[in-house]
């Protein structure tokens, strides 16, 4: 994946800094998720997913709006098929939930950095995202009870982020939450000075970079896998993780690495 | 269901205003929930769900106490029976089952107003409902440990609304939480001053109420669905849950209201 | 189960004040949860489970570490092995999943106590108990991901602790958390001072240790078992358990010292 910015006219920038990829959502003021954004994002996703010299994702955004879901008047031009729009609405939600599950089965950490609003499908794509830094600017909410179409998507993500009192309010009240609200959730990691932020998450994502790539790979698949299982079946599927973990030349190298206090050095770096 | 306050010797107020149905626990300094005041709330309930002039329910307290749990002299009385109280605590913990989960199933939000104690199946009720306000001098526990009888049953909802560790604390030593702390663990949303509440709640619940009626149920029922599925199983139930929701007439109505910058007219409204 | 104290050269030291079990960590710098110390550990806890003298257990640590998980030297030691020790790292994660679950199937309530650095498996051994009491001096994290070895195991138990963008944080950056964070995470219950922690943790466990333990035991362990189920099967499972729960002698006694404004008298104290 070269590291050459695309045209501005583009939905999806796309930018690669040493092992980062950055994405960034440019699909106008709202930045919303129309099928064309979601494909594009999608297909990054799995790209960068198989692609050796990406290690860790980043989603940002132009503008003031993270993202605000999806897009409306893509959804209600089609209420004038033969169908009403049916088999599109159904294009657009089953291409949506591929669009999160793509972030939960990419083998690279995703992290969502939100400076703006980011609301239904957008504040979905937050909390779907592995980890998320957003600044004191950004805000959260999940709208659609106001416009008769309740974020039933959306709500896998969050519910699976914060608990249910507070993720029932965002659903039926509509109402924006603060970054301050967001963190004390749970749905984002770090608030940061909007000066500091490409700074902080560069620092950030390169941590993670610098971890071996088979190993966030592993774990990472563990993590989403054992969250649906019962206790003693995560812990039987764990222990088997761990041990094919331990055999991996990472781990070798990694745990004498750090019994000689030097640095490791991984096989994929 | 009229407006018409009930008489004072009620165990169960039921007071509706405009479409917020208001049912207020009248059972004694204890607000105990007796076999007969979980009927009444249970059939209030489900009355409620099956009426289109009650979108929002508000369950509240008279007193001191929000509700103290089970009757215990109750309880206590069918130690004498042929078979010990088997039956009878069996229809009683049966009972309390069937009037959470009809909160549950109930498609209006039920937003429960606590201005005192909730302790055991009180506190159980609270953490059921689908949103909670309380003041400062609001307090919660689960001290049945403290009487020989886990709350076994509220820790049902207690779990699915705070973390694990701050939940077996509550169960295993009986001791009671203020409402800061019930607000930082989840269990509740809101803290206003007692001089405020019936104006927040008011506010709080006429907001929801706003809402369409067939929106709300949609989500209501699909939060509780996806909840207890795995991701893929809650994805591909929700992305079939929003396709119909946006073939409903509100959605249509409230997308075209959104984009037109006016007011949307639900059918139900 | 006696009161003497063990020879300091002990790896787990065992000491029982009143119905208070004090298991110590006390193996070397690291106190590594070596194939022994895992096994003593898990000894300790079934047999202390199936002690009536017992009543609640607390496990400490002698030094600044709690525990730096897996006993590295050990583990790399068997890389020589024919399998390259495929068998002896298949024991080790076996062994200390069935320490967890030991725990967590333990009928005595098991309360951690840290005052210093918890990582990894040690961080996990925290996770697992069902309470948790630190200094301010006590840190958390799961830095596998810095060896190679992704926290696979002990994100089990964090993540049914704390929320997801946060245990996801702690298992990829590596990065230690400071005591505040881990009781806003819901890992931990109360931070005290150093110089009061064992005056403050032998009153939380006196506390525990007052109640029945019939009652307790029927408690925790309805606890984890409807922490897997869905809402319905955990309410009839709860309700059955409280049905019981209300025809042991116990609760018989409980109720009625309850209403008598006495002290109860636990069949089992």
């Amino acid at each position: 994946m070269s590291a050459v910015p695309q045209s501005e006219n583009q939905i999806l920038l796309s930018l690669q800094k040493d092992a980062i990829l950055h994405l960034t959502l440019n699909n106008g003021a709202a930045n919303a998720l129309s099928i064309g954004l979601m494909t594009a994002l999608r297909d990054a996703i799995i790209a960068a997913g198989a692609d050796d010299s990406v290690r860790v994702i980043v989603i940002g955004h132009v503008g003031k709006v993270f993202s605000a879901g999806h897009d409306l008047k893509e959804l209600t031009a089609k209420r004038s098929d033969a169908d009403k729009g049916q088999a599109f609405f159904k294009q657009t939600f089953d291409l949506c939930a591929a669009l999160m599950v793509s972030i939960v089965e990419c083998p690279k950490p995703v992290i969502a950095v939100i400076n703006g609003l980011a609301t239904a499908a957008g504040c979905q794509l937050v909390a779907t995202c592995d980890l998320a830094i957003a600044t004191d600017k950004a805000t959260f909410c999940t709208p659609g009870v106001n416009i008769g179409l309740f974020c039933s998507t959306p709500m896998v993500a969050l519910t699976r982020n914060i608990h249910r009192k507070q993720a029932m309010e965002m659903l039926l009240t509509g109402e924006t939450i603060e970054a301050g609200d967001a963190k004390d959730y749970g749905l984002i990691n770090r608030i940061v000075p909007e000066d500091y932020l490409d700074q902080v998450v560069t620092k950030y994502a390169a941590t993670i970079a610098s971890k071996s790539q088979l190993t966030v790979k592993t774990g990472k698949k563990a993590f989403y896998a054992q969250a649906d299982m019962g206790l003693r079946e995560a812990y039987d599927h764990t222990a088997r993780v761990m041990t094919e973990n331990m055999l991996a030349g990472d781990a070798c190298e990694g745990i004498e690495a750090f019994i000689e206090k030097r640095e490791a050095k991984w096989s994929d770096s």
